[in-house]
């Protein structure tokens, strides 16, 4: 089982065959800020709660929170670019998402995942389905978020 | 069973009491092209498939594809400006969402929202959860997502 911190960019890309059911992956930082969170609502989410610090309080997140979307979003891009070194890239074929607490102005974000499913593709000899399940953490080490995803990886040549 | 659409913003807030099983709302249309996939990616999903032309065609998607979760963000934006008017906002609790084919530069996307599910909540008259399958359409009619979303609804005051 593996643990590692891909912060700095420090692990080779990673093939199905390397990959083990429990190993984990630790992503980077992302420290996230009114500005971003108002920026990305306003082009995807534009709800008040999301755009405004009044309506926001008068609101169930009592207070200007990020739209879920943006969440995953900020989780893609600490994968894709630090997390989960997949080989040929994070291709997904679908995932699910839940959002125990909001994600707020000020907070810095990191993401774990952990591999929990392993399948190699019966037809296809070159590749089979990895689902990762990749929690997304604030500074307070509070679990904002848990993306389970499927994913389609490569294996090595034979 | 409703059926409506919304393109026009022509609905008038609904709350948990005005739905009902099979209901269901069209939203308006979102024209998809190169720019705004490789934005997106730029700042989320930074992968050559979802950058560069040449990389993405010797890529497992064979040409330009749009990052999945930004065809998610693109739905949201949809669903919020005319294809879900639920009173209070859209507030999901979670969500799973499937990519059964890629979503490409020209794609012209409109959203399906049916309401599979409405549960009022035991402990709070106020609310309810209720579940929608919003299913994304390219101007071909094809899928191209499949989201199912939990979100908290509220109840018209008694």
């Amino acid at each position: 089982m593996a643990q590692a911190t891909n912060g700095a960019g420090n692990i080779p890309p990673l093939y199905l065959d390397d990959m083990q059911i429990g190993d984990s992956y630790t992503s980077g930082e992302h420290a996230l800020d009114e500005a971003q969170i108002i920026a990305f609502a306003s082009q995807f989410d534009p709800q008040p709660f999301h755009l405004e610090h009044e309506a926001a309080k008068a609101s169930m997140f009592g207070g200007l929170a990020a739209s879920g979307w943006h969440t995953v979003a900020i989780t893609m891009r600490l994968m894709v670019t630090s997390g989960l070194p997949i080989a040929g890239g994070i291709i997904g074929a679908g995932a699910e998402v839940q959002w125990p607490r909001p994600t707020r102005p000020g907070d810095v974000l990191h993401v774990v995942s952990e591999i929990i499913e392993i399948v190699p593709s019966k037809s296809r000899p070159d590749r089979g389905m990895v689902t990762a399940r990749s929690t997304t953490f604030n500074q307070r080490g509070e679990t904002v978020q848990v993306l389970t995803a499927k994913m389609v990886v490569p294996r090595r040549s034979v």
